[in-house]
């Protein structure tokens, strides 16, 4: 009966937030970005039993942005264990993302690894652990999804460099506190790449199934994280996961999850299920206006949140 | 089986945390609070099927303090619905509790109900509301409690009161900002009170049941909160529950919780249990050192997380 | 030849900046403020020769407010030298005037005496040691300005009360870092009072000569400050004495000086001349605009500035 | 009777501040700059009627740093007259000279042209408009200073730019609010190459008359500012000229000035003298120690400040 319900409750909110106005809108501070298409809308779900319910543009790749800090997170949690708190914190930030303000109060210490600070610090331990950072990590996220289809664009990353004087503020900075090991060049090129991953609905949802399932082990059979790590990843990702409404987020939908600049929002029920929305529009947080509207109305509905 | 389990792990962990250094320091900035014992430790986990493990120290009645914020968000958000969130955010602060700073920024708007500014603008409405709100507040909290043996004290009241004077701030501050309606010296005094409120573990695991069970009603069949507003009051908890320690509790204990200088903690596991854990000795952010112990272990052991 | 050239300046910048737009808008945050007509404009040059010219509305009384911060301080300053350095500093803020921000990071030292919450450290300290505060402080302003004529405004001080939330916030703040020693009702009320006095534009220049000249001594023969503090008490005013608009001032006057929001500002040439504008528009950092400007004439033209 | 009293005067102080421990340190955070003597102690008072009297390491070239900002000021003032004023403020900073904080909440606009980040987008204008930023430069304080000695230090701008993270942050965090227009690498490059201008003692007073005399004209009969603008600048280092004890030093010294981590400190009386100082052990704020010291006790034995 679940079943049932759930597909037929995730096409009327499809159906009832396509007819609505779409607001906000496309980030444009990276040039790339700027040439999608607003009106595409696409959602994956998928469910710890297989269930999997696609509307709209699930099939079409878009840019993962920040999403893909909760990887390069995962990736590093995996390799160095606990320690990593020792250069990043688990808080939520309450100002927006690239704020240099917090950063300095902090003494170079990021508040937690999703803003742009924190990733870049994440970024840093792989830089310097890695033997090919960026094939290495792209050979990572294709494992843990399942899937040789997943590509950086090399497009977008060189996009983002030619704009990205924030970012390279951000990196100089936190290397000025001695946060940062490497050359700030060599991690910002590695940072803008990561961010520059691209993949559709579907390939979301699976990825993040490491997150849902207990013990998820790749088809290769490793183990992606241990259940009290995927649990502390979530953990974060709920207080951290939206920027400065990451609260707002919380409140609404009720479920740990993680945006990204172009348009992307994964959403994960632990235990239970994964979904993700992408639409290109964003809010004045910066985060998928109608993603947040889906993901508010689907919990509300179903009352299917952790709370 | 879980039954067993849960009893025997909680028993093993109060002896445990027990039996290793009690660090952090009482609260003393209210000169009554500072003459409790700091050997006090009691716990009352009380489940939804009404299983009740009750260890140490669990019938010494404590001042609850910032607990009591969850209590007068419950009461306001019931009288006033949605419209509270015009006057209050939902967002962590991301800086220490009593910080001028955010409201500055923010027009005088606090960032969460959670923080004392924002307690105070909850106490505002409910000033502006009740006809006597100090009796009808404390008729409130003993019904969802089902007591008749709750109390303020007097004595600690006027004790906050006395050194009250960034409390007294903070609350002329908001008013500066057009977002009390009342005199300050009126809402403070309200605002004091519902931080006297005394309990037991037992009477605050009792209390905190209406955002455990769905649709829980009082002996006199009233609904506390309806089960969306439950939700989101335990959103609010999970993200804005322990100051800037927010992240941290979310991280290491995976609940949506509250603390109180007085050294208790409530944590909630939706529609599973309410666990009450209390403490004197605080940590440097304020939250009940051996407390947050017993919490993380409790957590851990039994993976009884929402993530 | 220089006197001549002095009056026609000061008479032809008059009709000039008369007869131009008046800009800004009158104080409206104390009630009382809000009343007075914005066409007055009055003038009082003063020499250390005893050369007067007074042009306009320069014998109409006016609020001085912020502008009596200099007087408190040079009377606390000449009984407790220079351990008030202790309690407050002497540095610009930066910040618009009322910010509680910097006395955060600060630990309640205020940067300057005549940012509010400096002066209100003065206030306290003057609290301290007079017998009967206001009494005592409107006869040493009588005495330093020769004149009996010079009164508190009780309606000026009840409005400012009536609304001074943001400067009871700011002396209970203080407070309760244990820089205010009295209770901040008390010494909000010599405050508000002290910044109530009435002068007008020749009263004012006469007040100030003690910061002009040498050994200044009043008729009944008491030394106002030592050189050495006076040239201190100057420094302050170049540095500090506009709010964050000092740096402006100093840049396009080269006087050190002090303003009120009721539109008077008071500017000295050490050794030279002493020189009163009233104007009760205000341009955005709270300064009179028509003050502002014909200060910024009078120094470029005459090549009378510091620098 | 002046001269003697002065050279005596400087003489005596000399003495005195030379028997006194050499508190502070010396500047570490460039490494090149590490490596000088603690020891040197250097004078050369100038006076507008060619009295000078020097003392001690007069004649040892040292870095002279944030000293050239005042020579770039000049240079970029003389080019471009109050334009400059539209990407650069002229209030004191209140905060850290390295600061990122006021920067954000001012959308990039520096606060002052002696700040870092103000130094910068000076730099970025002579950037934009010299055929040969560092040769024109170079040529253009060879000329103002009458010397064909002067030279940039090609070690200590290499030693800064190896270092210079945080430099690095500021200048790409202003170019991402659209406030520099060369790119980050290039203005840095001229920044770090203006700071390493070495001179001794004789040659920084002899540079600065042009802000002393009236019409000051070069051997070439050049003029370097006009009167009404080196009256500016005199009044912006009587403000911001020692990064936030800039107050401080208004208040003990009463001259404007300006200092540099590399222990120097030149101030002014405009139309009576220049004195410089060299002691390269800085006090916490970042200034010579024995400089504030020798200069606090010349102007308060003397009586010569403008206060």
């Amino acid at each position: 009966m679940h079943k049932i319900n759930c597909k037929k409750v995730l096409e009327d909110i499809y159906k009832d937030v396509s007819s609505k106005e779409n607001k906000g809108a496309i980030a444009t501070y990276i040039p790339e970005l700027a040439k999608i298409s607003p009106d595409n809308f696409g959602i994956c779900f998928l469910s710890i039993d297989n269930e999997e319910y696609k509307i709209g543009d699930w099939q079409t790749k878009f840019s993962i942005q920040s999403i893909s800090k909760v990887l390069s997170l995962g990736l590093a949690y995996k390799i160095f264990g606990d320690k990593i708190w020792e250069r990043v914190g688990v808080e939520p930030s309450g100002t927006p993302f690239n704020s240099l303000i917090q950063l300095e109060s902090d003494n170079g210490i990021p508040r937690n690894p999703f803003i742009n600070s924190g990733a870049m610090v994440i970024c840093d331990m792989l830089v310097s652990h890695l033997e090919n950072p960026k094939e290495d990590f792209l050979a990572y996220v294709r494992e843990v999804c399942d899937s040789d289809q997943i590509q950086y664009s090399e497009t977008v990353a060189a996009s983002e460099a030619s704009v990205g004087y924030r970012n390279k503020a951000l990196c100089n900075f936190i290397k000025s506190f001695g946060n940062i090991e490497n050359e700030p060049k060599e991690v910002l090129d590695f940072y803008f790449y990561m961010c520059s991953i691209e993949m559709n609905c579907e390939e979301l949802s699976k990825t993040f199934m490491f997150l849902v399932k207990d013990n998820f082990k790749t088809t290769k059979g490793n183990k992606v994280l241990s259940n009290s790590k995927a649990k502390r990843v979530n953990a974060i990702m709920q207080t951290c996961g939206f920027y400065d409404e990451s609260g707002e987020f919380s409140f609404k939908v009720g479920l740990p999850g993680k945006s990204g600049v172009g348009g992307g929002i994964v959403a994960i029920y632990p235990d239970k299920y994964c979904i993700t929305v992408w639409s290109p529009k964003l809010n004045k947080k910066g985060n998928s206006y109608r993603g947040m509207k889906f993901l508010e109305a689907f919990t509300t509905e179903t009352e299917l949140s952790i709370f």
